[in-house]
């Protein structure tokens, strides 16, 4: 038998009659004889209201109790959904992410999927039963609650494809797929019909509304991943790995616009010129968790060097004072920041075959009098930190000036 | 070092002031030294609306999928709990049922606890942390997740002193203790220092707000169980074996006036008087999961014999959907119901050895021109079941006629 997971994302199930059309959905597909896995998000802004209730109650919650709090919203709604199932005339069974055996490690907040055992849902599914998982998050080698980190539960719907050997997996959202740029920023933005995995990563590491994690699992595991929307039938876009193969022959250039905002950056002034100098600063931030994106290095005459890097302008506070107590250990001559920063991204895969695009992209940019910050490249993505406030205009600027609104 | 459960009610978890009142109150305990489990349940009205949230998707929801639906209204209230102490200075643990090693029957939505695996509590307690343990909640041989009926967190908390040989078990609500008579019935009702088990379980079972099986379970392991306020210091009622040896000394006959509303009435009427025919008629309503309270059993001389019998209003229209088909299958002429009745209950344990309570309740009935319409007797307890209207005149009647308001 054919087998589909389906993914469905906090404002598909936001009230009883979105859950209800969802459920009216997912028994048209049992109806042809697909098996069918349904993986949901929280209901609406559920996860949003219970951050809040934790911080009612606590300055600074405790991660493994967010965890197990932040668990129960996908809970609801993959009871709800399965109860709506059930009215439709259809066997099913909700599981927990712990009975749907996803296993994760210990990192709360952000944890990892080291393995899915899939004998639950297996015997589930032999029984002829619509499964529906409880996404975003899994349980730990200690028997605690983990979640994967926002957007988690596309990761959890491709994690199970991939365990269970699905034909595919449809994340079904608000939107009706991939476009060449956020179609709210720029309206003549087009919806691709295809994308390969190393161009949807970049896509969703700098801006695209899909958990980065989903797509990596999707490119190892070589799972079809579908984007449409849940409330509609119009095609979405498929990402799969014979795209990057043929975008490659095809050479289209560039792909897609992509934007990040709350962006913030940190300058350590003076850095002695000495090995070490980079760990003894990226080490403690990634042990509390503190992601940094962007890093340059500028090397100077006097035998020392200024290394600037961006963090979410959210870790801004707490980046600045664990550096600050750094700069002082490493002999530096200080640190200074800036908030408010963008950076955007033009993605595509046949960049690194081609010379000149670094240079167009600085030229659009100079000619939309965008002043460009920071600069860093991939194979497939040139990015560039520059402020807040025009990141719209930026964007728009490189639609057009790439030519992504036509064919 | 010793050791309390405390359980804290819906309405002492109701909102964020609340669950810090309570982190308070327990942190309060923890300082004296003495180890503490704390058990909860779900926040004010949150059962409620899941329930609610759950009829809007589906016309029945199915068991198992609103067990866990449910089960998710105390995992908030508990990980709330836990970061309110983490925010007072205490090192806290929340443990769903499952974690708290709540072993219980296959039962949905009234299930029975089998047995306590400590050893997770045992861990935290022995690391110095404060145990905060999802009330209401087990887990199944199956691994789903089951619900031991409303107020079953007072069953969670006495179950939890008995597996952790606890000092006591604490039960904090919205009342101050147990009293003669509902207070907001009868002003002048008067709060009990202590009451027996066997007393305390015939007043839960009609009418006094404690889940009976906490009742049980504290009385088959002696576990001493003290009621009061979660809002206030005002000295509760102790619940131990020790009150009813005294009890019986004193030779006290009247302990308290119970009554339960939304009871029906079912009566079949001729019905074949051959061996069988009761369990034939019970044996399908128990295995429904409809409870069935007072039965009457009326010979007549004509062979046949009329089976009257009460259940929950709530529960009415699928028994008699049930006991139509029986009446049938039966041989019986036909069936009678009644609904909107309630049962008044007079509860002391010394009337066992004294003649005389039931003709004085009955007289005390007649005198206030309440009609008696069945009655029902235990060692230590007699019900009459009354219209509705007439319950709470009938309460005020009975506690004066017993001088219960007297010390």
């Amino acid at each position: 038998m054919s087998l589909v997971v389906h993914k469905y994302g906090g404002s598909s199930v936001a009230d009883a009659e979105k859950i209800k059309n969802v459920a009216r959905r997912i028994a048209d597909v049992r109806k042809s004889g697909t098996g069918v896995v349904a993986v949901v998000s929280a209901m609406g802004d559920t996860t949003d209201e219970l951050i809040g209730l934790a911080h009612s109650v606590s300055s600074q919650p405790h991660p493994r109790e967010l965890d197990l709090l932040l668990s129960t919203g996908e809970l609801v709604s993959c009871t709800l959904l399965t109860m709506a199932l059930g009215d439709l005339g259809h066997e099913a069974v909700s599981l927990t992410g712990s009975q749907a055996g996803i296993h994760t490690d210990t990192s709360h907040g952000r944890a990892r999927i080291d393995r899915v055992d899939t004998a639950r849902m297996q015997k589930e599914l032999a029984e002829g039963r619509i499964v529906v998982v409880a996404g975003f998050q899994g349980i730990s080698a200690d028997e605690d609650i983990t979640t994967l980190g926002r957007g988690g539960s596309d990761t959890t719907a491709v994690a199970l494809a991939a365990a269970l050997e699905a034909d595919r997996c449809e994340i079904y959202t608000d939107v009706d797929g991939i476009y060449t740029a956020d179609p709210r920023v720029v309206p003549e933005a087009r919806k691709l019909d295809e994308i390969g995995y190393e161009e949807m990563l970049e896509l969703a590491n700098y801006g695209a509304k899909m958990h980065p994690r989903s797509i990596e699992l999707g490119a190892v595991f070589q799972v079809p991943i579908y984007v449409a929307s849940s409330f509609n039938q119009t095609p979405g876009t498929l990402i799969h790995g014979n795209a990057d193969k043929k975008q490659m022959e095809n050479r289209i250039k560039v792909t897609g616009i992509a934007c990040t905002t709350n962006v913030a950056k940190i300058t350590v002034r003076s850095v002695p010129d000495q090995p070490g100098m980079a760990a003894a600063l990226f080490e403690p931030l990634a042990q509390s968790g503190i992601s940094v994106d962007t890093i340059v290095q500028n090397t100077s005459e006097d035998r020392t060097t200024d290394i600037s890097f961006t963090v979410s302008g959210t870790d801004l506070p707490a980046a600045l004072a664990m550096v600050g107590d750094l700069t002082r250990e490493m002999g530096a001559a200080g640190m200074v920041s800036e908030a408010n920063l963008a950076a955007v991204s033009v993605v595509g895969s046949g960049m690194q075959h081609t010379p000149g695009y670094a240079s167009r992209m600085f030229r659009i940019l100079a000619d939309g009098k965008v002043n460009i910050d920071m600069i860093t490249t991939s194979e497939i993505r040139i990015s560039c930190i520059i402020k807040e406030e025009q990141a719209q205009e930026a964007v728009r600027l490189l639609h057009r000036g790439f030519a992504l609104d036509q064919e």
